[in-house]
């Protein structure tokens, strides 16, 4: 009945007999509570936004439909446990191309214990969020049928610079690639950028939706969550964002979320320079960002 | 020919035999140089600026002219020291109300010593600039002829909760202050907020300009950089913020100014709640800031 999901790429993962996330097959995603606070935080983040009538439906649609708390087995043998009963993202797709994107330069939240907030600090500044306002957390590109999956270690990428991750956000809409990072940086075709970010309904609009909530919204702030990106080559699965893991949302203190805001602006700033200039060469300064790799920059 | 001049609100004083700016009356702002790399950096900064084509002459305008470096005598009587040359912001405003707002949540910058992080780090934490993104950094506000300037000391406010702070940014175009920031909370009249803040060519106009350039440009990071908001009740006195202090401006590593971007998002909120409910209980929760004062919130 339960099973270890398919297409996990961050947070703990049920293998090794360690504690996991399973799903059933109705669509359903069991997120074990974690034992500290941070189960009981997450719990009260999903009641508070199921029952605050001033999230307008739009927004409510980008986080996952929340089914309450439920004891079910633990996936690692260890018996009955309390699981968040959320949907299953993912289900709904064949071959899933998946990126989880942790936003913000920031991880730690204000009142945190001190060791947490030196953890968190470090992590930070060691990682590309301190630089680009996000880190790449976890990823898998699906490649082909034959390939399978382009699924990199997350110590490969989060602690990229911002010509590794735009190269990173390429590949994952790209038709020429392979399982290999670096090759072929130069002339990643970036076929899917058009349908999966762009468009009416695409990624970047879907994104600059999210940000219009956050110039606004002054309920939560939101640490160390995510934005999942998922697409699907069939034609029927549509382009989506989601926003995940709520463990570390705290009161708002009457201010905007300005940590989240500003590494969501970063991240819709990579995506929207490369619909506008897909091909724009990855070497160049980064002021130069509307030249491109035929030689010829007269046109700037 | 040099003199102290009248209305500044933050930064080094020429006061009690310290080394300060000076104003000429021709409309030039002189600022000592500082003897580390502040001030090396920060004449790499204008000059850059004054260099760089990309910069839209409409967000150019809101950095002070940029006249060079000059050996003049020093206020603190030293003997000759080399100083920068600037337009002087106020010497067009007759009884100029000023606020000095220091924009981010993070005033330290990667490449910075340890030294200087953690000493940033912890007057971050103390401070609003943590939680709002911003902290105010001086002040003053013309309250009439006869009593002259409201100007609170710095230690007054800058760790203000959001309450405060958005109460300061009322009593700033308020006709119904005196020089106590606590009385009157309820009720200041924000008489000058629809032609200080509102309008086409207001404050909030000026500002959401040059958040647009921020969403966009990856020249510089603006780091312990602030705004400058100045208006007078002169009728031909235009309301106009300015950019200023430049000491810890650093190359972007090819993304966009998050952290700055987060935090005039941050005060773009508040003062457009201003303009938009200018009355709203300061006591209520920060939801329910479309409640107001009257009594009667059905009509939400």
């Amino acid at each position: 009945m339960f099973k270890i999901p398919d297409h996990q790429v961050a947070g703990h993962q049920a293998s090794n007999g360690m504690m996991g996330p399973v799903v059933d097959d109705s669509g359903l995603f069991f997120k074990p509570l974690q034992k500290d606070e941070r189960g009981s935080k997450e719990v009260a983040f999903y009641e508070s936004l199921a029952s605050n009538i001033d999230v307008p439906d739009k927004i409510r649609a980008y986080f996952p439909t929340f089914h309450g708390t439920q004891l079910i087995p633990a996936s690692d043998g260890s018996g009955l446990h309390p699981h968040l009963v959320l949907q299953d993202l993912v289900s709904s797709y064949k071959n899933p191309s998946i990126m989880d994107i942790k936003i913000g330069s920031r991880t730690w939240y204000p009142q945190a214990s001190e060791e947490y907030i030196q953890r968190c600090f470090k992590k930070d500044r060691e990682t590309s969020s301190l630089a680009l306002g996000f880190r790449l957390s976890g990823l898998q590109v699906h490649v082909s049928k034959e390939a399978g999956y382009w699924k990199p270690d997350r110590k490969c990428f989060q602690n990229s610079s911002a010509e590794i991750v735009k190269n990173v956000l390429k590949k994952f809409v790209s038709s020429n690639i392979s399982a290999d990072l670096d090759a072929g940086d130069l002339d990643f075709d970036c076929a899917f950028a058009p349908s999966v970010y762009g468009g009416s309904n695409g990624i970047l609009a879907q994104l600059l939706e999210l940000k219009s909530w956050f110039e606004d919204q002054k309920f939560y702030h939101f640490y160390s969550c995510s934005v999942l990106m998922v697409w699907d080559k069939e034609p029927n699965a549509a382009a989506a964002i989601k926003l995940v893991d709520f463990a570390h949302v705290v009161d708002s203190k009457c201010a905007i979320d300005h940590n989240f805001l500003g590494g969501l602006c970063s991240l819709i700033k990579f995506i929207s320079e490369i619909l506008t200039n897909p091909h724009a060469c990855p070497n160049k300064p980064c002021s130069d960002s509307n030249s491109n790799c035929n030689g010829d920059s007269s046109d700037r």
